[in-house]
């Protein structure tokens, strides 16, 4: 009963759905299921995710967004790719399942969004597959995302021609080369595009992209869920922060692989231009 | 050639198994492989660390820490499970595949984890094959760690007795319960356990182990890396900041989640107590 009064608001029962999502032991014990919440829309109205997945995607890139958007609205959310073979993230051992096909991807999607990663990334960039699957789908999506490299993925697919748009730091200047506008800001948003610097700003792109999904009050009570009240050891998370030595360190293990990111940039964005 | 000299430092060296790890075609473009590292460890020399995997555990708790500890120290990562099914986390249909068994996992490990989750915390804290596990392994690990509820199955398991320690917020007034002392910050260290605060903490957290385990060098190129320079849109992250209205609908929300999890944690430490 007194669960039914806190459920009034909006904000509150779609963040009962993520709750009861995590756990059907709580909706037990509160004598409800997640099909019977106040605001909880049918079948047909539940939201549209996809979120691509691929060889060698950063886990962190994606999963910092997955946990904002994921049940957050009711939503069914997609783990894409072209099979549903495991796929192995970046380093550390760790691989996750893709749920959907390409095919079997719903057409119309509320949310797409494509995670970075270094090799991988790269790839995908040169994949017709892929690309056009993105193409697609993105040009319908009612939200087109990114977080770290992915921008350069979604790029490559022709996704940002005329959009401002970030991604990770040492990477960003590429965005030119397929047709998008590099800009400032950890979150970049430009009409329905939005997208995250590297990595970790996911989080911030997650409860942007929450806010706008479903309100500035549905993530604030993520947020605190959550418990997202940053307080880093060290202040490195910038060029400018870390300082000059840092960076060119870190600039330089990763010459290679942005040299690599470059070419596929370059291929992708002269494609576009003939097409 | 350029590369080598920039390898000199402990902490770049340490970065670049992370880089090549990401990408064999990074190390393949530099001429190098990840076992020709200027001061990679021996095999033998491999630090081992093992993060606890189990059904419903929120994804993103794992996959922080994971970013900064996975590769950081040519480190193997096992995420260990009774068996290796894929395991399905919180909501948003993200599944993870275990790699090792409690019998694979290394007997001394230089780091043990624990996320947390809400339903799936309480069943394992009443597991005793988990809890047999994790008090087996934590006794001689170099770093008994968690993050979020993680910190009651550490406790269950007997591993935070007389130690300060934190948990999510809605749910650190329960570490008494197994003997542990509820201590401030987003990250707590006593000695060789470290425990972190609700879900996104994870990130300080793997920024503070990795310094802890490599050095603050290490740690902060880890963090020019992965871009933390957190810019959160709201600051509702803390009940303080939240406020009380949007921090009791959310206590009600989890009320019978709470309940469960005490009920457990009451079990756990009158068991501990009595053996």
């Amino acid at each position: 009963m007194k669960r039914r009064e806190f459920l009034a608001g909006s904000a509150a029962s779609l963040i009962a759905s993520v709750i009861d999502g995590k756990s059907s032991v709580f909706a037990k014990e509160n004598g409800t299921q997640r099909n019977e919440s106040p605001q909880a829309p049918s079948a047909a109205g539940r939201r549209q995710i996809a979120m691509l997945v691929y060889p060698g995607f950063a886990a962190l890139d994606l999963v910092g967004p997955h946990q904002f958007v994921a049940g957050l609205m009711e939503a069914d959310v997609h783990l894409v790719w072209k099979n549903k073979d495991a796929i192995a993230t970046g380093p550390g051992n760790l691989s996750i399942l893709p749920t959907a096909t390409f095919e079997e991807c719903p057409p119309d999607l509320d949310l797409l969004f494509v995670p970075g990663g270094l090799e991988g990334t790269i790839a995908v960039m040169r994949d017709e597959k892929v690309l056009s699957f993105l193409s697609e789908r993105g040009a319908r999506a009612k939200y087109v995302t990114s977080v770290c490299t992915g921008s350069l993925v979604l790029g490559a697919a022709g996704l940002l021609r005329g959009y401002r748009a970030t991604s990770h730091w040492a990477f960003k200047d590429l965005l030119p080369l397929v047709d998008a506008i590099p800009a400032p800001g950890r979150v970049v948003e430009d009409r329905n595009r939005i997208t995250g610097a590297g990595v970790t700003s996911g989080i911030d792109f997650g409860l942007t992209v929450s806010a706008r999904m479903s309100g500035a009050e549905a993530a604030e009570m993520l947020q605190l869920l959550n418990e997202y009240d940053p307080d880093p050891p060290f202040d490195a998370g910038t060029p400018a922060k870390a300082g000059p030595q840092t960076t060119s360190q870190l600039r330089n293990l990763l010459a290679a692989g942005i040299a690599n990111t470059r070419a596929a940039a370059m291929a992708a964005g002269k494609r576009l231009r003939s097409s």
